[in-house]
């Protein structure tokens, strides 16, 4: 029997970096996860990035038995040239990041940016299995977004789908992208802070919004408000979607979709008003099922998935 | 020497039809229009377009000569099934119009939406030869929109693209589909005409908007008022495109579109405020190439053109 094909997996967040060892049925053979650090110091990143690499492989150090490093990267990044352009977290600005790892890890590397890695994730192994045409939103401290047209990562010319910059309220609030009212500045952990701090009355952090989702669930007027207001913003956003790419799926994912059906049911119905018939007809809106996993397994994904499963 | 493929293009729009008999250069070998009168009695419609189709084949009636007749329809269609949901100003709601052709039209029938098709046209012989992803708006009397991804046209589960139904202002005025502050409700021809009426102080209709860029051209303040107005929020529509499908090209066509430089250039100056700097750098806006011609073309391309020509 053919031993199967292995990778791994890296997904970079502001403060942690998650990273599995997948083969190429998606399983998980192994996992860890490391404080990501004064990333900006690149050189001593790589080393322990490194380090953490060699730790998760089986037997440890046997980079001979892997096909490729996949890696998420939360900004925007050209996935083609593996080049990042901007990734404010990690105080990256202009990084040649496959470039620069090759000179550190001794096996092939591929980039994404972290939403479209966990859109493939999905994809591949989640909730998005069997569909063609896929659009997936991760809603955390910002909206990352994904999507899968004819089966395969539309990355446009390199940057990719940003729907969290798409404008949906042209007077709104300021985005940091320079605009205004963005998909961001509404519905993301942060704008929902900034809402329940409003309505509230008291600083609302975006790690006490579990609350605030309780306490809406419980039927407390103001927590209501604040889940109400995001609803219809969050509506808005996904009937934008159905319209603009008429997929069969529609993935909502990212921390803030874990508050699950008080948020999302509203959200859905001002969907319904707000798109057209025969696309919303030919939509299923589900909640991604991979949770933190999602970003490992799509960027091992990015060398074991399928017909993408060509070396470089 | 092997004689070029022939089809058929029909262009259907709400006032008139436009036929043209098309090889596969993508040349214009004779062409012809009729009004679309009373599209409703389908029966007698369908006889009408049967025989004006056989006027321009060459020779006349040579149906055996052609490989197909593409048909390009002003509504949501089904294009993979043949199927229109909704062509209002033909007043069909529901039609299975390849089936019914396929009892008058002696010949394999496609249709697609009709931005869809023009796009189509635009990408084969106009203004984006050569690009692989294209999105196109096309500025009428509503907004319609047709996207190109890896050279081929997405329609997604069959309904297709409607960028015309993404809101960007979601306190914006009523659209027809229900939502509001949808991209149509903003710079369709008949939202400008309502633009200008306010602004202006008098009626002005959707066929005297020519005489106002014209004013605005000549500095006149009022009517620079309305195509600015217009200019800010065709910008946003454009950055959102550019920052939904980071594409290479993005083309403006439709009769609006025919004001040129005194709506175009400010609204690819808001453009660049709204949209992502790298995503804004690979991409060119340009105007639509092939004018009324792009519909007939592209409806003859659904036979025609590369890849896509494998009869059904």
């Amino acid at each position: 029997m053919k031993a199967l094909e292995q990778a791994v997996g890296v997904d970079i967040g502001g403060t942690n970096i998650k990273l599995a060892l997948v083969d190429s049925n998606g399983s998980i053979l192994n996992k860890a996860v490391m404080e990501t650090g004064n990333a900006w110091e690149r050189s001593s990143f790589y080393l322990k990035l490194y380090n953490k690499i060699a730790e998760i492989l089986k037997p440890e150090s046997s980079w001979q038995h892997i096909i490729g490093v996949g890696i998420g990267v939360p900004g925007l990044v050209d996935s083609a040239r593996g080049h990042v352009f901007y990734a404010p977290n990690l105080r990256w600005d202009g990084i040649d990041l496959k470039r620069e790892l090759a000179d550190h890890i001794p096996t092939s590397i591929r980039i994404g940016n972290d939403a479209n890695v966990a859109t493939l994730g999905e994809a591949w192994m989640g909730a998005g299995v069997g569909e063609e045409n896929i659009v997936m939103i991760t809603l955390g401290t910002g909206v990352g977004s994904g999507v899968l047209i004819n089966g395969q990562l539309y990355t446009g010319q390199g940057v990719g789908t940003e729907i969290g910059h798409m404008v949906i309220d042209s007077k709104g609030p300021k985005c940091v992208c320079g605009s205004r009212g963005c998909f961001e500045t509404l519905v993301s952990a942060k704008a929902i802070a900034t809402r329940a701090t409003e309505i509230i009355g008291e600083q609302i952090s975006k790690k006490e919004l579990k609350k605030v989702f309780a306490s809406a669930k419980k039927g407390d007027a103001n927590a209501t408000r604040v889940v109400n207001e995001t609803a219809t913003y969050l509506g808005i956003g996904i009937a934008n979607i159905i319209n603009i790419f008429n997929p069969s799926k529609l993935i909502i994912g990212g921390g803030i979709s874990m508050a699950g059906n008080v948020l999302i049911e509203p959200a859905v119905e001002v969907a319904k008003e707000y798109s057209l018939k025969a696309a919303l007809e030919r939509v299923t809106v589900v909640r991604a099922q991979l949770g933190n996993d999602a970003g490992v397994i799509g960027a091992g994904g990015l060398f074991l998935r399928g017909e993408s499963n060509d070396k470089n």
